[in-house]
């Protein structure tokens, strides 16, 4: 099997459309689960491993949701392939790179809603959305939560909540990460300031890949880490504070930015679609640093010839493995810099007016 | 009075026609010269000059040259238009700065030929020619000076030859300056290395705007310092044989980048002409060094959407005094460089086909 006929369309969280879009990308929450009775992933042998995943897929895969869910093994998909779901953010990193062993995803087709079985835990939940939206985002995994929960024992334990392969997770099992555009904090050198505040009440930030991840393209992802002794209700209103906070600062750097180089600020937006629409070798770092230009020129109304919807596209097609879809070939190193400045040229000079 | 007709066109020397023009932009050789029986200009009083003043010009705008010299007098011309005058090269900067006092310069419609009044010597002659022409340019001065000298007596002393206001132009009064183009020298980072050797044969390395600028855009100017006890012919002698091996290091230095890194050299160009095409701020030194680039790919064989005519008036026509004629108004820093921006974008988006 392959995953090519995604490729054509976004992930709803990738539209741009939600709540305090123009500082928020996306709201992500995902919950840790594994499964009473069984041990956990990383202590199972392969048979108990395909037992787990089983019962998980047949659970997960009759769920009653208005989104219904496709189950995807990842045996039956080429690296490629997952590579392609780490990039659309429906599988981790971890998932995609385990090489052996009984293990799924599965998810629908707004891409809102994903499900990982046998990674770090038995079962990760995962719900995305687009701009910031904590409390849709939790109503809708709480009820898909509950819904797992009405078929299948969760391991819990009445002081400690629900248990997890790693302890850092026990308790309510939830990350809640709200990834934030922050091109004029970094352009003004405030960013470090703006994230002081973080550590004191235990959010985490990190770049757009997770953990260890430079923040390319001034994308970060602010993350809760506290999962015992603090309902869901608690983290989800602590890091809301803190996001709003932080957009606060982010509007003013901008606003301060246009106040007093408003040129300089459309140059640099110019220069930004120029250098996309010319090179003829791209990097993916030096691509999300100009879409990064682009999209606050977009925001700040610098600029219109290329629409959101198509910055926010290529964000995802020019990373290796939609790139590599795209061209409908295996490229390396040289020859995706090489294809992905084409293809950034074309889909550029084709939506931008030569004016 | 003032210079716009002048506009449209480019001095032969900047057409990059000339022999060895991959490498060699121009050759320039000016001769200094005093008349007999007057001080020199440093030691003349305004009366004084203005007899020197009135020789000169009557003797130069009566040659009987292929081409007639037209002859203006600095102070019918604007600021803006001695400074237009300055990077055609037909006057030197010291000319145009200088506020009062009887001064002129004359000139003929190839702009090859010019002739400074009242300089630091009473008379200035210079020859330009395309490329490599250290030869056809001393042949055309020589017959200048020659037939100047059969009207008029030059200040010349036997045993020190020609007296000038400068003891460092003492003797032939002869500098020869050819102006190279050395991007991959530079690129290198040998450029270092080739000028090494410069200085024991007493020649002199300077940017384009003579002593003090600034290399810009990989254009560097070299010189004999040498007039006094060696010979025109010796001394034309000497910079042929080090322009000759500079050229050398350079071919190699091109084909070397071409081999290793064609790609990166073809990114390198198209970036140049992209951010050519889309900036809306630039600053003349950027230009300089853009259009070096463009220059390079142009020679390499790495693109051909912009004629190299186009670039070398864009040399031109995107420096302070040009810009402003063109632009028909007189503009600060901030808005010469949106002018300028707006400038290079129209006529690269004209010329360049959007493939």
């Amino acid at each position: 099997m392959n995953l090519d006929s995604m490729l054509p369309t976004l992930g709803e969280w990738l539209k741009g459309t939600g709540p305090e879009g123009d500082v928020v990308v996306s709201t992500r929450i995902r919950l840790a689960r594994n499964l009473a009775d069984h041990p956990f992933t990383n202590r199972s042998s392969n048979h108990e491993k395909a037992e787990v995943e089983a019962k998980l897929r047949d659970c997960v895969t009759q769920l009653d949701l208005p989104h219904k869910l496709r189950y995807v093994e990842m045996g039956d998909l080429s690296a490629l392939d997952r590579q392609f779901l780490v990039e659309r953010q429906l599988i981790s990193r971890e998932l995609a790179n385990v090489l052996e062993g009984p293990r799924g995803a599965a998810f629908d087709d707004r891409e809102s809603v994903s499900l990982m079985v046998n990674e770090e835990d038995q079962l990760r939940l995962q719900v995305m959305r687009s701009g910031l939206a904590l409390d849709a985002a939790w109503d809708e995994i709480d009820f898909i939560d509950d819904m797992i929960e009405s078929k299948l024992t969760y391991a819990f334990h009445e002081q400690f909540g629900y248990l997890t392969a790693c302890p850092t997770n026990v308790g309510t099992g939830m990350r809640a990460s709200v990834m934030l555009h922050l091109p004029a904090l970094g352009m003004t050198k405030q960013i470090e300031k703006a994230f002081k505040a973080l550590q004191k009440i235990n959010l985490v930030v990190r770049g757009l890949y997770g953990e260890g991840s430079r923040a390319s393209g001034d994308f970060y992802q602010i993350s809760n880490q506290v999962t015992l002794g603090k309902s869901e209700a608690a983290a989800l209103t602590d890091i809301r504070e803190v996001i709003h906070e932080i957009m606060r600062y982010e509007r003013m750097a901008r606003t301060a930015l246009v106040r007093e180089s408003r040129q300089g600020m459309q140059d640099r937006v110019a220069r930004a679609i120029g250098t996309l629409q010319s090179a003829t070798m791209m990097t993916s770092e030096e691509t999300m640093d100009l879409l990064s230009s682009v999209r606050l020129g977009l925001h700040l109304k610098l600029m219109e010839e290329v629409p959101l919807e198509t910055v926010n596209e290529l964000f995802l097609h020019s990373q290796p493995a939609h790139l590599q879809k795209l061209m409908g070939e295996i490229l390396d190193g040289e020859a995706r810099n090489a294809a992905r400045a084409r293809y950034l040229r074309s889909r550029l000079r084709d939506s931008a007016g030569q004016n």
